[in-house]
């Protein structure tokens, strides 16, 4: 006989599904913006569906059409919200530009991507009146503002004005179904070599990370919850908050610019936020700022790290003095982007608190959907047993196969299946706990081993006169490349070379302590966050360590 | 220029995606069952999925092609589990009966799913030798045990023994890839009239419930979880709570048949399980065993209640004397069962503790990916007041279009979209809160008015010597019909007629008070535990009220 096939409803995977949920069954749940302009602006659930209509309509009228882009550069707010889903509910393609990314890259993107429109909220307005001649596909620019802020005038020919478009139109308009592995957003990654190379998901894939990132060993949304996403919209879609957050009925809270501690510590208490999400260097200041004040979170009760690993110091300060349940995580923009976080097993509720947090400063185990494993220089899969560390590959329904426009395909095979290298170095332990010991170009090779730069980091930070560290491979003529810290001290704070290099001992293998410590005023981050180690290391490209 | 679409991996929704995601990254998490033979069992994730592919294999060699169907009479455990993922994984279809229907009724349901493999329990040994006969599609009936419990003669012809068929395999089977909309298992509702209809879930539908069903404001499943299925594995796959256990890694424990208060408390206190689900009458049990004999629950936190409209008395008594957070659930096997589930939003943080709990007896609110509607007799929507009542109908990717062989579509169209009708009665509020007001034929029509039977019953079982109650339609010769209660007293306890008609006033309007109170010694229950209202309409059919 013919395969049996279900007999269930059929409905392909939509981000306008999500929006219309909300909109449905959380119509009058808030969404809470701190605008450019300055003052704090309400909206719910439903009243954004309507004008994510309104905007659908509009684009259309611009003359836009099914797979176009829409590009952006906009902080954290209802009018970009508005746009995720404006545009890729109607089968445009949503892609958000990193505006912290040089004014070079930032053209290069959009002209790869082939934005038909960019929005840009007035912060940007400058760049975008330099950038503009240089945007040859653009052929709409819209401020995200209302009238009254148009500037009087401007060198970006025709100027449009976001809430002028949108309330030119009747909302008269019926989300649109189509094929669920259709584009539905676009974001680039800022490689360190080379010019960004563009992740293209679909509103398929988009779903599916939805549902992954809103599960209980993920980062646990209930409609009870309160989230204010620090991880911009701008990187990797906030982390896929805006989508999971309109699936559970989240009530959401955007900062906007406004990411300094003073301003975040208010927002997160006026509006009673009790879920977050960022790098770890958002943390830093907003920790400062509580700290230095003395103050207390009463709302805030549990966020994710991730982007790059999560010192454990900081684990340690943000749970025990604060109350603040840390989940760390790992993933990337072509993992849209999470993979693993750091949850407990049942097993575990046995164990002292101690080994406990041992366990929860990896980078975790992996979310239904992502398969993950190692492997060594032979392309052979390797051990879980916690000590071997291999190339981590990945797979699964939201990683991508391929990059946008670019020949030939980034994935390698194994054991007869395609998986995505990472790029990243790990271990998995026999739990399936993932932990990151180094990003492939960072790691120190010693005489043949191998220096995990994030474990020397970690301890390094562990120390209270510390505010950040950065371990690098220094050339070393006879072990080929030997540990130099490099380190920013804290404001005010005393400490030495000796004293550093003495908080290492009795920590980590005596060959694996750095060889000398640098002390540096700032350590350059890239637009995301991260470290930028390549610059570190061609900044100390001459050292000459002490044991050279 | 072509749409653009998405460029991440294919990766088909697969149910064996989900044990091998168990098995990979919680491979020692433990199964525990408590067997048909009275022992308990302790198998893991990765032993699971290891005899899976070895039962796959072992399907393969009984001749057995994709498509066809594999039936089960079977109770929760370990052997049962391994049929769901060894039969949907290699592309068979699950097939489970309901061992509690009338004999007649399972072989016409073993006949309709023509079923080419009946895997049974020791404890329907007697019942499947009487039925063999009439299975004209079965060619394999296999006893779910060991050689040592192989009954020393049997009419059943070549009856094959469980574990010799596993055994007998290498577990050298690699799980098939193929499209996600196939068939993985089939449902039969026991409905009160007609024969009873088949719901077919695709791996699609499947793994999709799961995310929804793993959600924190649905079962909030995570690997710290000991989840003891109470509800029937042979009842809407127990809710779907073998597949996402499997998702989220969870803890399982299985009781087998041993249902009876004392068995399962024992099985909660001992293997501390934390998550249950089940219908209201199994819970009755229980907590009259707890009760009666001072017990408290260490371990277990929250349970999933529905199958039936659960009495706001149990849930207080739950919560109250317990501490267990009930989660009030609303689904059918139409829905693979999950539809609605009562939890707060984020603005019912400033409530009082009674105004909160009104909210959470209602059925709650539609989990992502269902939607619902209520409609009129004119087949048009009607308001979201908390108060119109009309007919539930619902869509959604886990929803059926059609049943299984049956021509014609169950389908309805509302505003040019197809429902499924769910031939419930319902009031939805304007924040999204359904609450069921009757089955559409248990509803009492008195002088053209509506009056709601599970309202009845629900006052009625907050009185403390009721022990279950069900209100149904009299004739009438005035008001066309009138509420009868039919009570069962609680043991020992004592109760009048007018001390019980006594405790409706001031909780429902007068006019809407039964007219007499009828005590029996038992009401009939369906084989999934719901209240047969029918069959109680027949045993009073000529029942006089004092009134008429």
């Amino acid at each position: 006989m013919a395969q049996l096939m279900g007999q269930m409803m059929q409905m392909p995977l939509s981000i306008s599904s999500l929006i219309t949920h909300a909109a449905r069954h959380h119509g009058d749940t808030e969404i809470v913006s701190k605008r450019v302009e300055g003052d704090l602006h309400r909206t719910t659930w439903a009243e954004t569906e309507l004008r994510s209509r309104k905007l659908a309509q509009a684009f259309a009228r611009l003359g836009l059409a099914a797979g176009e882009r829409v590009g952006t550069l906009a902080w954290n707010g209802y009018r970009h919200l508005e746009i995720y889903y404006g545009s890729s509910g109607s089968q445009l393609v949503c892609h958000t530009v990193n505006p912290r990314l040089f004014p070079e890259q930032i053209a290069w993107i959009i002209g790869d991507a082939e934005d038909k429109v960019l929005c840009f909220d007035l912060t940007f307005l400058p760049l975008v009146e330099k950038l503009a001649p240089a945007l040859k596909t653009v052929r709409h620019f819209v401020l995200m503002t209302d009238r009254a802020h148009m500037p009087a005038q401007t060198t970006i020919p025709d100027l449009l004005c976001y809430e002028e478009l949108v309330e030119a139109e009747n909302g008269q308009y019926t989300w649109p179904e189509f094929d669920e592995n259709t584009a539905s957003s676009i974001c680039y990654t800022s490689g360190t070599t080379g010019n960004p190379k563009g992740a293209v998901y679909s509103h398929r894939s988009t779903v599916l990370h939805a549902f992954a990132a809103a599960l209980p060993d993920a980062m646990a949304l209930a409609a009870r919850d309160t989230v204010l996403p620090v991880v911009p919209m701008f990187h990797v879609n906030a982390w896929g908050l805006p989508y999971a957050a309109a699936m559970t009925g989240c009530r959401l809270v955007f900062p906007g610019p406004h990411l300094d501690g003073k301003s975040l510590y208010e927002l997160f208490e006026n509006e009673r936020v009790s879920f977050s999400a960022g790098v770890p260097t958002v943390w830093l200041g907003l920790l400062t700022y509580v700290k230095q004040n003395n103050l207390k979170f009463s709302t805030f009760k549990r966020t994710v790290i991730g982007g790059s690993a999560c010192p454990p110091a900081m684990i340690r300060t943000l749970e025990d003095d604060f109350g603040v349940e840390v989940i760390h995580a790992w993933g990337m923009t072509e993992l849209s982007p999470l993979g693993t976080l750091a949850r407990l097993k049942s097993k575990h509720d046995t164990l002292s608190r101690e080994e406990r947090q041992h366990i929860l400063e990896k980078q975790g185990k992996a979310v239904y959907g992502i398969d993950m494993a190692i492997v060594g220089d032979d392309g052979k899969a390797l051990a879980w047993d916690g000590k071997t560390s291999g190339d981590l590959v990945v797979r699964g329904p939201w990683v991508i196969r391929r990059y946008f426009k670019q020949e030939g395909s980034p994935l390698q095979s194994i054991d007869g299946r395609e998986w995505f290298p990472t790029g990243d170095v790990a271990a998995i332990d026999a739990d399936a706990y993932m932990q990151i010991t180094d990003r492939s170009k960072d790691v120190i090779k010693s005489g043949g081993e191998w220096i995990s730069s994030i474990d020397l980091e970690n301890i390094a930070m562990a120390h209270p006169a510390v505010h950040e560290a950065a371990a690098i491979a220094c050339r070393h003529p006879k072990w080929d490349e030997r540990p130099l810290l490099v380190v920013v001290k804290k404001p005010g704070a005393e400490l030495t070379r000796e004293e550093m290099l003495a908080h290492f001992e009795g920590r980590i293998a005596k060959w694996q302590i750095p060889d000398d410590v640098a002390f540096v005023a700032e350590i350059p981050h890239t637009a995301t966050g991260k470290m930028q180690k390549l610059k570190l290391r061609e900044q100390f490209r001459d050292y000459k360590l002490p044991t050279a």
